[in-house]
């Protein structure tokens, strides 16, 4: 919560006019054995901003580049890959998250250096592995940095799987929350669970939150068991792809038709009445 | 929370393959003097699908027939403007919203008639204002109805403006609600933005709201007047359009440099730590 004193701006940026920092959204497929045509789950104007950003800042440079082949196929890059500067966040900014402030964040990072090419007048990229970054994913710590630098932030759109789940549940949109992961201990899990359906039930807020894939039936077992039987629960798995699924029923209706989900591709839970 | 007894399905429908719901998302800039070019919110898998469609479920007839105008210019609609079959939800549904079951929702109203075509074998396209249908609009009841009479539920991409001014805040995006409309008397706004600024800087969660464009300035100044100097204060107009704007700041700098915000564009307000 306290507001550090910024580095002072890179020689040489005074007076040029800065670049724009565009927030880039990638396909949902990323570990899928899936694909989906980029062309259907992304704007042609997301695709031809994207292709002309040559300044990349990225959850992992890998998937970057794979995501920017992609979209050379479709729209030519203004520079090859080859020819691309791709630099990754620092990894404890993926594992603890870089929310300044936020509990278990890397509170102390501060990622305005890495906006440098910004401050030299380069239009920049940021992108996570999948769906919005900043969103369920690393980069809130760029965006910060880029408002406090005066950069210009331009979100781009994109598939942002929170939110088309939540579209698909049936459930409140008008107020809703998304929690990120429950815990992994069963018992603390259970009691989470049971908060989650607590605010769901008693203030009509829907409740979002996600899994790594592998631990995805076991989430599901313990939310059919310890979810009441009036509570609405709902999965969306595979969102864009082809095999998407997308289910909303009471949990009376799943203690009765178990679904099996699969344990290698994304889902988001909502829960509520 | 009380299940009904669903309705028989229409006559001649059992045995039929039934049709997909389509969550179709329209472009951000309803009632803007500006338009967006469609293909650079929407992506071309989206306008295609919606283009096949010939049976809607909307907010407002007029506007959707606008939009299906935009989209035939880029891809051919399936039927005629004049041969579209468009149902609005009733109006008491907007106003309540219609999530079975919500604080001051329209509880008694049951969806599934609407969905006669799909359950006869039609594809339909569910569709509001702007955006997500179903997300900060109505629609969410058409959505579970669907799903309790086993009509596939698909949602497609488009722009959220929530999300996007999410992403484009800086704030945490782990963990963040939307609260839709704040209090319109001035003393109970002012204890609602306390009780979520109360939440942000407790639970790290950022808290997410809108207003309805011509209260957009008298918000705004609550906002900058109420809130605690050190707590985070973003805001996003004019999302997709040319003249977007995306900004984020500690309430201490905006007390030192007011801004005023458009009375005419719809803006999201974030705040948190």
């Amino acid at each position: 919560m306290t507001e550090q004193a910024r580095p002072p701006l890179p020689p040489g940026a005074a007076g040029t006019p800065r670049g724009t920092l565009y927030l880039v959204p990638a396909p949902l497929d990323f570990g899928c054995d899936e694909q989906a045509p980029l062309e259907d789950a992304l704007p042609a104007g997301t695709l031809r901003k994207a292709a002309g950003i040559t300044h990349w800042i990225c959850e992992n440079a890998k998937s970057t580049r794979a995501y920017l082949k992609r979209i050379d196929a479709l729209h030519p890059l203004a520079a090859p890959l080859q020819g691309q500067s791709i630099t990754e966040l620092p990894r404890e900014v993926h594992k603890k998250g870089d929310h300044q402030g936020a509990p278990g964040g890397a509170a102390g990072f501060d990622a305005s250096p890495l906006l440098a090419a910004a401050m030299a007048g380069h239009d920049m990229g940021l992108v996570s592995e999948a769906g919005m970054p900043a969103v369920a994913d690393p980069g809130s710590s760029v965006v910060r940095a880029a408002h406090d630098l005066g950069v210009r932030v331009e979100p781009l759109t994109g598939p942002v799987s929170v939110l088309l789940a939540l579209a698909a549940s049936g459930l409140n949109g008008q107020n809703f929350a998304f929690n990120g992961y429950l815990p992994q201990d069963a018992a603390q899990r259970a009691q989470r669970i049971r908060e989650l359906e607590a605010l769901a039930l008693r203030q009509g807020q829907t409740q979002l939150f996600i899994e790594t894939p592998y631990r995805n039936p076991a989430l599901w077992q313990a939310l059919v068991k310890t979810l009441q039987p009036h509570t609405r629960l709902a999965f969306a798995s595979g969102l864009t792809l082809a095999s998407a699924r997308t289910a909303s029923q009471l949990v009376r209706h799943w203690r009765q038709q178990p679904e099996m989900l699969d344990s290698r591709t994304p889902v988001v839970f909502a829960i509520g009445r």
